[in-house]
């Protein structure tokens, strides 16, 4: 199975796809896939990601990777936690390399919940580098949603399934 | 009845929350309470607020309310125009302190009618009290949806239940 | 039939207007009213057009109009993408002359359908033309929405059918 859960910033997807991965891995330990990178120097940030690895570490296995999701294994069930984190690691690619990579995940037979971060719904900004990372969001999400098996968006921790 | 309305800027939330709030009153009038604090010398959101006075003075009474939302009365029915506001003046407190708060008003056995301005959708903005206050909306939403008996999300004055 | 599709950005909206209207056409060719006026000097909006006009250029009749929506001739098929630009262009004119010109739209006999891009769900712009922007999708969303057969909420290629 393939799931997509969408929202806004703190809108409580991250509690929401976890439970959903929890359902999907049954007895064996599920994947947790962190897609953020320590080189922001944020310390907000750090703090935040410290206090998510220790409320998750009974229930799952943490990998570290904000690149190349490509070496994910069959018969596992991964949750990637963020899509939107790996989009701006990744900005200097093409898009057509990050659909690419994106598409391969379907063909694997393991499950996998995807996160994403919408940001497509304020003002468009004005600098190249963040429209270019609401564009890509935008495609990416677009190519997830039409291959995922079920879509979610959150709003305030209430999931609408919208496929 | 808790109830819960949320939406985009210039959604029409306040128009839905506004007939909702009056039908839960029915013959006693209800009070509205305005979060907005004249302290911005914000002039055309002082309009803004002049014009939406006007419009509801036969039907609501009118408190003004920015910081302490606990003397609520029970019996009454009320509209809190809205959250965001409130939000924003107590934002040096801490989110503890402002759950506490929200908590508290659905142990009252009051209407309560509750608008809040969805934020959450749009790039994360880089200064850190923007960040906060768009954290904080998504921390507070969550209470107030889960512990609301409707939830509604307004886009264009159509309102969708999702609780 | 006059139909609204509203998403944020890159949310799949414009593919799903196209269609629709294609499929309201019939065998006649619908007029693809393009409202982008190239006075920008915006490189990769002019590229990004650019392949969107190639792409419908077997289906679609271009009329470029980012001013003056009047002259929408009745038993035709039009398709407006889209409604932000076209406020974005007459910023300078009032709200009420806004709203007339596309309330008049809704007693022809043709044909419409209408794109907008939600840019109300992120933080307030500081800026005051910004601010207009945002307030006027929401009042002139909230005028097409009234007045539309049917209203769809674009996600990540996925409508919802809100009215």
């Amino acid at each position: 199975m393939k799931i997509f859960y969408f929202g806004g910033q703190k809108c409580g997807k991250t509690a929401c796809a976890i439970q959903k991965t929890l359902e999907l891995a049954k007895d064996k330990k599920p994947i947790y896939v962190a897609t953020y990178l320590d080189n922001y120097n944020d310390k907000e940030m750090q703090e935040r990601l410290k206090n998510h690895k220790k409320e998750r570490s009974d229930t799952f296995i943490t990998i570290e990777e904000g690149y190349d999701l490509s070496h994910l294994q069959e018969g596992e069930t991964y949750l990637i936690d963020c899509l939107s984190m790996w989009i701006l690691n990744n900005l200097e690619k093409t898009k057509e390399e990050l659909i690419t990579q994106i598409e391969k995940l379907f063909e694997k037979e393991c499950n996998i919940v995807f996160i994403l971060n919408d940001v497509s719904r304020g003002i468009i900004p004005l600098d190249s580098q963040s429209r270019k990372f609401v564009d890509l969001s935008g495609i990416i999400g677009q190519v997830v949603a039409k291959n995922c098996d079920e879509v979610y968006d959150v709003s305030y921790s209430i999931a609408r399934q919208i496929k």
